[in-house]
């Protein structure tokens, strides 16, 4: 799973003026507990952290809180931010480890640097300074959403691992999924966002979740659609890893000769290419993308009444983007 | 670094009749963590959490805190307790996935069983569920004790991952990563039974940071001293993967040849267990239990004068427990 590239200056400009000087005080935050912790994490966590993403996740807590009515809401709203795009780093740096990968963002990974031990070692590293960052924030329900939001990323890892080469599963089993592994970081995002604004009548974590689940439908669309050179990486790399995705499963529902395909005969990228050429000539790829737009339809429909007109049209922006990308 | 075997029915007597209940609550509460949160974890945990373990530091926590007075005592007891041996059970599992272990208290690993993807997210997912389950119980000063222990564990296996194969460490680093890697949660169990009896007059972090450190030189004693019937493991598995600890630093300062040797060209089996008798030989295993047991003397002296006889009996004997073990 990549990060979007939305619109990122023009999601900041529509939060308010108060957004940019609070993403850089997280950015701040994330590098000081990526490199305050002593060698060796200063070396990994530091190149992890630096390696960049759009800190969507934040970004998006941000614009869920409003604008901090006090300091110690700014310093949660701080520490929060920081913590939520820790677990997705570690998760990442975890991923890595997995799917050996070499490169991510266009960086060495740490495993590639530093062996799978160091990897290992880091994200455990980058999970607990998460906690710790966020607990110091003071307000337990924070670190009671974060910590099931973590629970279940690991699921959604494990289930997807359990799912590998099984071109049978079903569109639910594949959204309970992605409601997992990446829904449920940004509904936690969502939900501390109001718990730190003390709104408990917003809420914001199905917007969240729906937004999740979009943006991992187009991930797993762009996997397909490429162009490799956008996305910066090589098309059909789930279909090489035998990840089941939306895409592929409607094209097995619209082409019998596609439903006929036993995933392990797809071994080079070649022919991964030539299977996301079929999948795409089936339709599949429109249909899966206009899954994800009527998710975000759904998402922005459920914006709770009360919420005020800035927020409102600032989550709207994000709903979009999370669509709206092309890696 | 693997469970010690203390006599554990003796430990449990000395602590009172409350603890053999508490010691069952917190048992049930890890499996229900572990088969509650849904297949494949289901599996995966089940199997780490019923293969076993003294579950020595559940047993420390519930030692330090005494008697619980009230209802939200005792359940906060439970679930930091369980806490803390999830949080121990994820590390294992992600050691066995570094060191492509088949087998951990003679039952096969998670990596052996379900591969390397499936490990890394059951560990995930312990440590995720860790946090979870004490979150709950309400006192943020033990999430951030537990959460700070996390770091420090990760930091400690990062330390032995970049120290492998330099056999020029010297004791301070060694001790280091013993601290690290091993006392840091010893330390959390303690400093967390207090709080949880509201008795911040009685520090018993640092006993439990000593004893850590004593386990785990104890730990490396018996990783050359063997015997392998006994231990469960080969002599000199330390040696073979390139950690350098206590009885190999001392065997160095006491013999010039053995300080000429580099670990790398120690490459077999047989080489290993002959480096061991060579260690032993040069009276490095006396030495190193020595130290040892020095430093629980020193814990047991530094205990606070404040605690009742009942705790410190049993804290006594915990303490003696810890070097008193043959596996």
């Amino acid at each position: 799973m990549e990060d979007a590239a939305p619109q990122t200056g023009e999601l900041v400009v529509a939060g308010g003026e108060h957004i940019p000087p609070l993403l850089s005080e997280i950015e701040n935050r994330l590098m000081a507990e990526a490199v305050g912790y002593g060698a060796p994490l200063r070396e990994h966590g530091e190149a992890t952290i630096a390696a960049g993403g759009k800190r969507l996740r934040p970004l998006l807590l941000l614009l869920c809180a409003g604008p901090p009515q006090t300091d110690a809401q700014r310093e949660a709203l701080v520490r929060a931010g920081a913590a939520i795009e820790l677990i997705h780093s570690a998760t990442l740096v975890h991923d890595d480890v997995l799917d050996q990968a070499d490169l991510r963002r266009g960086k060495p990974t740490v495993v590639a640097t530093a062996g799978r031990g160091a990897a290992v070692a880091t994200g455990d590293m980058l999970f607990a300074r998460a906690f710790a960052v966020i607990t110091h924030s003071g307000d337990p329900r924070s670190v009671a959403v974060l910590s099931d939001a973590c629970s279940a990323l690991a699921r959604g890892e494990l289930l997807q691992r359990a799912d590998a080469w099984n071109v049978a599963i079903d569109r639910d089993r594949y959204l309970e999924r992605c409601e997992l592994k990446t829904a449920s970081l940004f509904e936690a995002a969502c939900a501390i966002g109001t718990i730190v604004s003390d709104e408990p009548q917003l809420d914001l974590a199905s917007f969240g979740r729906l937004i999740g689940i979009a943006f991992q439908v187009l991930d797993d669309v762009l996997d397909i659609s490429g162009p490799a050179e956008r996305t910066g990486k090589q098309r059909g790399t789930d279909l090489l890893d035998g990840t089941v995705t939306l895409p592929m499963i409607i094209a097995r529902e619209n082409d019998p000769e596609l439903a006929a395909i036993e995933l392990e005969t797809v071994n080079s990228a070649p022919a991964a290419e030539a299977l996301c050429d079929s999948i795409a000539a089936s339709g599949a790829l429109d249909q899966a993308r206009g899954f994800a737009l009527e998710l975000v339809a759904e998402a922005k429909r459920g914006l709770p009444p009360g919420l005020d007109s800035r927020r409102r049209a600032a989550l709207e922006l994000v709903a979009d983007s999370v669509v709206a990308r092309y890696s």
